[in-house]
């Protein structure tokens, strides 16, 4: 555990992190879990107001960051742009409707310790990385730290989630566990790809097995596949990727699986999003479900894994979800985005 | 009063507790309303997070249950479907746009410690039984308390704000005193019943002569009569019905008019809402509004009570509102929201 | 610095306060900054709500005070009329749409300890002072403080923080300095005037030359514009008006330029807002922008202010905003509003 190494800092991708840094965050979060049980009070960051903008719907996000903020002794705000001017790049700018968000910052920094973000999908077009680019905006003009709470890309807070659950299930070490990640079918053609990323990173640095499951058409982000596949190798793992979901699961400690878009159908590849292309390329797929036939591949002591909201019958089976699978991992991993969020606040803010 | 009764539990309707437990939250709200008045510390729930889930405007509600967690010192997370999911029962799921009420109280409950939902009329499609149902759903899934924060068919906390106004300003023991509950007009459809119930349960409670008066097209819930009146019949109490308003005015001690939908117009007795024709029924009693007239017929002490907000010059005249009869209850009946929720809160979340 | 002069007393214009009063919201102000920025606790309202109802979107305003109330120990309901019923004046009632004012701060007040309204613009139809007249609305049924958030004509909370600003780059004594205010373009046509007034108003109280700027069609309030007169002359400052931007801006210490509509196409001049006819006159003045020729006429000293949000390339160049001129004062402006708000409720909500 490092001490000071944390204050002061972004918190917009865990690859800004060292492995170090990610296991203080683990461990404080865990520390903080306990503190909660228990009802020991650790308003840490007591009077302190955090700011989080949200361009998109939310139910854990919201209320782990808001119930958290709170319960470390804070404040935040659930601002809307609905109910602001709509933050604007450069180039982006329409009078009375848009705020440059250089000026957004200056303006609030003042009033609080803290801007957290969430903005990706339709509201970004679907543009690959302006949501990152938003956030990275935000953090470049911000004196005060700038917290991911996902883009298209990346969804560190998840990550951090999905690490703390494993680790509460399997311990630190993951050398020799095997992790299918997955991708599963959905009606929607909306639902982004980085909890995928983001679970692969966090289960390369414990030295997992990865294995990455998905139709042919289907892929992630090659520039974070090769930082998977290099951290996998690093701590002792592997990375790997099939096209049979079934090969995947076979002897699996843990399957995450769950939809994602398509990437070749969106941009950069394509000029606009080609989403009914990507409904009838997904309905190829229809087949792609964690299911009992499938879970009953893996270990015994298997868990299912997913970040929330999922499409019950789509992209996992009731009997997984509310069986033996999803209870061992769910609730924990739910919850944990409570625990782990307080944990890099109380890190980062103080 | 009790001690420890009420801790954990849901708070839905109001049959789900004895006399002795209803009595025990009068008793706790009117203790807290007199620190709240001395402005004695009463940091009750320090800590605690509350989950207000609103699928209906709200003002009273809304202002009542975030002011009061926020005065027993815990913070309420103020929610609305448009920024999350929608929550949907079995059978109704949309990909990316719902998610099962069992998935998202499970997310959350572990963030904190209660979660409140609204939710009735329009947003059910009318459904009777669909808001309460909505609500069992959330406190079957929920190892925390959930409270009813008014669905089509009951509206508990405003029956504990009504009850502790009748307390206040009579005393607890109401027998031999007529309570006169009517319907009166409205140019709106939709509003609506539970209140008329709420209020007439707590009266039955506490021994009161409750006349029900109506257009003879409109009713109450007949299982929600029978338990009126057999609450009535026990605590020395009576319940009768009447086609005249000026009848149940007649030397009453308190009149609560206000306007309710018509049962016999909406599902299950109708397929859909049948609105236009409400309309062209409640024009017909366009007369039946609370006047000077008629309150003129009540005790000279009589008091004029609402749930409020109200329809002026259709429901009720502004000088029966802003005069004797309203200004002796009406504004204590809007704050014991505030005393008694806090009170629910403080008896069940700790 | 007067003690007691201001509790429980309403926060509507500036001008129904002395210059002892303002100075003692300034002077307290500056006291709760210097706590701020050195983490010293100040929980001077433990426990108290401020009800905060935004009919127009805000973020400077919204955070500030959101933000102030919860450091001054107290919390903040972020209210929109979409989540409850809207609130009326007489003869605006309709059914299950709208609650008289009356009747929604008389239900309110006895749950929290101040109100905070923020309307005007397209919401009241840009009829000149009806945001006003609401305001007052709530000042008169509510024995709990009310405080203006802007409405068309007055926007007492930016006047604060404007002069505070002033004050921290000046000193208290601004007889002698130059204060230029300007009308510039925009591409909108619904940027209200109360911003400008009340920096006026507040130049006037310390005694600057005020140099008012305006291409000829438009003009200030003419009852304001007597106040501004009579102050600049009792503290010994004066004001005078020009057509030419760059007279005002010549040997200037402040020069606040932004946009305002022009009133003589608004009610009750017009019928109704003349947008269009306002958009074809304000594209005769395009060139009437805050550039750095402009700001070189002006002191070596001086500084650029706006209470912002801003239209850049249209009141103020980039250069101008992000150089030395707004460096030196927008980000103390803009935070100011935190500082100024808890003064300001720290005063009236004890």
């Amino acid at each position: 555990m490092l001490t000071k190494a944390l204050r002061g800092r972004d918190f917009i991708t865990l690859r800004d992190f060292t492995k170090h840094e990610i296991e203080t965050i683990i461990e404080t979060g865990l520390a903080l879990k306990q503190d909660y049980t228990l009802g020991r009070p650790h308003k840490l960051l007591d009077g302190k107001t955090l700011f989080m903008m949200f361009f998109n719907p939310s139910t854990r996000t919201r209320n782990s960051f808001e119930a958290g903020i709170f319960q470390l002794g804070g404040h935040g705000h659930f601002l809307q742009p609905s109910a602001t001017r709509i933050p604007s790049l450069e180039g982006e700018d329409v009078a009375y409707k848009t705020e440059r968000i250089s000026d957004m910052v200056r303006s609030i920094q003042g009033m609080g310790d803290c801007i957290a973000v969430r903005i990706l999908g339709d509201v970004v077009g679907w543009e690959y990385d302006k949501g990152l680019r938003v956030i990275q905006e935000f953090a470049k003009w911000a004196h005060i730290p700038v917290i991911n709470m996902e883009d298209n890309i990346y969804h560190p807070c998840q990550g951090i989630a999905d690490l703390m659950a494993m680790r509460e299930i399997y311990g630190p070490d993951m050398r020799g566990r095997k992790v299918a990640v997955a991708w599963t079918y959905s009606d929607s053609t909306k639902k982004p790809i980085a909890p995928h990323h983001d679970m692969m990173y966090v289960s390369s640095l414990v030295g997992a097995d990865i294995v990455y499951a998905r139709p042919p058409e289907m892929r992630i982000d090659p520039e974070i596949e090769a930082a998977i596949k290099a951290q996998a190798e690093i701590n002792g793992g592997s990375y790997s990727v099939t096209d049979s979901f079934e090969d995947a699961c076979e002897n699996a400690d843990v399957v995450y699986a769950k939809n994602h878009v398509c990437l070749d159908l969106l941009p950069p590849v394509q000029q606009t999003p080609q989403n009914e292309e990507m409904a009838k390329l997904f309905g190829k797929y229809r087949n792609w479900i964690a299911d009992e036939k499938r879970m009953k591949l893996a270990k015994d002591t298997a868990v299912y894994m997913h970040c929330l909201p999922c499409e019950r019958e789509q992209e996992v089976s009731s009997a997984v979800l509310d069986g033996k699978w999803g209870s061992r991992a769910l609730w924990t991993e739910a919850e944990n985005r409570l625990h782990g969020q307080k944990a890099i606040m109380a890190l980062i803010m103080q």
